[in-house]
């Protein structure tokens, strides 16, 4: 089965990408891997996410500045902001759990294009400072994570290539 | 590009299954499906997760009794029961998004094997007296989920179809 190989393949290879060339990324690009964000399940359907879209490089700054992993987020063509909409949802644990199912798709979204972004949840420690970047109430929108996303600068990646690993299966599960 | 296509399409056909028949599912399937959470990303490549994977129909009862939705956890083949393991973590909120995305990662590997799955959270009313089935300690393991997995009962699924929405992607996203 193709979606199967495909799914597999693309989960298993999807990696954290650092490093990216200057390359403009349509809009109509942006919004495909959001779409794929978008149909991510919630508890109750509630849907309870915000990405705010960052390509102005004044705004990229402002954010930069608030994390130690700035020199990414500038060089990144985009960053998506993501932020939890506290109004929209249901019970923490698993409205946080649906912003990870959320990032997860927009994550394979971004390997299945051939593009690269790393996930940088670094940046909680200034989450209240993010907020005011755009105006949005703490109490209202909990800052998840910002995924920095551009063309990936391929020399560069097979120079820092590290060997990716995980625990093994069986130390991870148990059968009843 | 097929993978891409793939996908999209399967991010967007997965949706919640509630009706199963009884028909094995090979232990090697369900490791694979096991295998893509095992890829999922965490903070510092921390993986802070646990799986009981629940085949014994005395074990699923007793799941079962701890659920509103206790017909579909007995009559679904397997039951992921899905654990953080706290000492493995490294933040609260970024372990509980990395559980998000080890879910999501499933139920898409699920979707691409043709089997079908629902997300149970509601269980979580009840997640201390999860642990003592298990005898996990609850200072050391706290439930995030209960998936129940099966082979699609395709007569009630479709009798049961109902419309899947999502809000329009406008209203979730803002260009900066």
């Amino acid at each position: 089965m193709d979606a199967e190989n495909n799914l597999i393949e693309l989960i298993k290879s999807r990696k954290s990408i650092r490093n990216f060339i200057y390359e403009k990324i349509s809009n109509d690009t942006i919004k495909e891997i959001l779409e794929c964000g978008r149909w991510a399940p919630s508890a109750n359907n509630c849907q309870p996410w915000k990405v705010c879209v960052v390509v102005h490089p004044t705004v990229k700054r402002m954010l930069a500045e608030l994390s130690n992993y700035g020199g990414i987020i500038d060089s990144a063509y985009v960053d998506f902001v993501i932020f939890l909409d506290i109004d929209k949802g249901s019970e923490r644990v698993k409205d946080i759990q649906a912003l990870g199912a959320f990032i997860q798709n927009i994550l394979l979204a971004i390997e299945s294009k051939g593009l690269g972004a790393v996930w940088i949840g670094e940046i909680l420690k200034n989450k209240d400072q993010v907020n005011e970047i755009f105006k949005l109430p703490t109490e209202k929108f909990e800052l998840m994570c910002v995924i920095a996303m551009g063309v990936i600068d391929e020399p560069m990646i097979e120079k820092n290539e590290k060997e990716r690993n995980r625990n093994p299966l069986e130390d991870i599960i148990d059968f009843y």
